[in-house]
């Protein structure tokens, strides 16, 4: 079975990501590593601690990652983040429970450099849904890891434009470095970008049945997932009739990868320029082989959004 | 027996499709039809002539394209193009035979669409290896014909860099309002862009079989790529120690097209801004089906530059 570590900016796809993976019995979630993005770190760390509560599943660790880009000294969420995940990252809506424990003493780094030498890439799969800043700086610290961990990010778009503007997505923009650093190793990288996470929907027909559960998590993820599909509407040019499930994805193919089809590239990432945050073929690499990244280009949108919810629908009837 | 038009901007790579074509007992080459690029319509449609004279092979008619970008009434060569290709289009080598006959009266345009309700997109595939100026007018003259052509176009880029600047493509950078009209027919399109052309590489090794069949034919194709291999090492920062093979690898998946896998896409073209003649999946059509693009993603090198030379060598024998 699988071991997962989840590196969340929590965030409300990132909510569902956590919920997906909780709910997965073909998984088994060692850990949650915080990271920035979405909300503030700490912000982050809380929703993680009290949705952990909520789900009764304190015995999962929360560790505090690094709170700001690998390039700079602090981190403000910016104002499309607030909109788009409310000010408290979860669509504005509380969460019911309170966490009365805390993060542990280790940080995010070394649980992950921890983990990776103690399981290896056959067992451990790390799934970013925020900045790559954690794992760039896991890898900085012990490089020995690099070929011991899978990684399957949520991040970066390879065929369609990019979701901060025509060129950049949202979680490599945050620091683009590091995505750049990461993707110019040899790691195992199988990246779930906008060219298939815009892909999936979920509506409120699915909403709906999460609310009917009655339970707190169940109306509480549906009122989540309402902010979201209804902020989406609003400020989303290209939207289809839902949200878009960009983290959910990541973790569900961190699970199960036969649900994409991927093809194997060297990537790069701009670090400058107008075109800052562009994920693209990296043409010094065009030859080499092997390609170390594997980019989702196709998606079993039904079969994904089937099983997200036939588990947030076990997750939530079987919470309180 | 597949029945091809070539639209070239002869070009040396141009030149080695059309070679390759006419090597091709698979089939059947039954007209260029000229276009402007990497030289003037005037100076393609020449050597267009001279060289299906010095190849034997009068009796291919030619026809004369639209001379500029559909937004334009005139047209110059971009300096990149006379360095990559010459100031004559060959690489500054001599055609050695001129030609006694003239273009076509007949317009491109007209050849096009006559062919096209003439034998429908399973016998008709239409390789356009230049701007899509032609095509573009085509489809606007006769709106019939859009789903009664199979295209194989050279150009475009889609997880590479451009070879302009960071976006644009050659090829797509003459027209971007064309292609995006191209793209946004239901057309079927298959585009061979930078994406697998640069990975298809022809060096001096090859070319040297080519001189060795003594013949004019074949000393004037090795002449002619020498200089392209000797100006991409001197030019392009991403060489790899030999010529890319846009234009033939085009003309070889009209002819096969199982020497490249491909990606279903509805793409656009940017068409102003900073990154004009970017072609990128278009949102607004990400959900729509059928998609009417399929982007090349990978190629049969080997199987592919085998057979290039296997058809550039019986050609330049079967030459004077």
């Amino acid at each position: 079975m699988k071991k997962i570590i989840l590196d969340l900016d929590t965030g409300i796809d990132d909510t569902l990501a956590m919920s997906y993976v909780l709910a997965s019995e073909d998984a088994e979630l060692i850990g949650i590593t915080g990271t920035y993005g979405n909300v503030l770190l700490e912000t982050g760390v809380a929703n993680d601690l009290n949705l952990l509560s909520m789900f009764g599943r304190e015995d999962i660790p929360v560790f505090k990652g690094v709170s700001h880009p690998s390039n700079a000294t602090d981190f403000a969420v910016p104002d499309s983040s607030g909109i788009f995940h409310g000010k408290n990252g979860t669509g504005n809506v509380d969460i019911p429970t309170r966490a009365t424990r805390k993060a542990e003493e280790t940080s995010a780094v070394d649980f992950i450099i921890d983990c990776a030498r103690k399981y290896g890439k056959d067992e451990l799969v790390y799934v970013p849904t925020g900045p790559s800043t954690n794992i760039d700086a896991a890898f900085a610290k012990a490089p020995d890891i690099i070929d011991n961990i899978t990684i399957v990010m949520m991040g970066g778009s390879l065929t369609q434009p990019g979701n901060c503007n025509p060129f950049m997505e949202a979680n490599v923009s945050m620091d683009p470095e590091a995505s750049n650093r990461l993707f110019a190793t040899s790691a195992d990288i199988t990246m779930i970008g906008l060219d298939v996470t815009m892909q999936v929907l979920l509506t409120k027909k699915e909403t709906q049945q999460l609310r009917d559960t009655g339970t707190k998590a169940g109306t509480f993820l549906a009122d989540m997932t309402d902010y979201y599909i209804d902020i989406s509407e609003q400020e989303d040019p290209a939207f289809q009739g839902g949200c878009n499930l960009h983290d959910p994805l990541a973790a569900a193919v961190a699970i199960d990868p036969t649900l994409v089809t991927t093809y194997p590239i060297n990537l790069m990432v701009e670090t400058e320029g107008p075109s800052i945050g562009r994920t693209i073929g990296d043409p010094a690499r065009l030859l080499s082989q092997p390609k170390n990244t594997k980019v989702a280009l196709s998606v079993d949108a039904e079969r994904f959004v089937g099983r997200l919810m036939e588990r947030l629908l076990k997750l939530a009837r079987e919470s309180e």
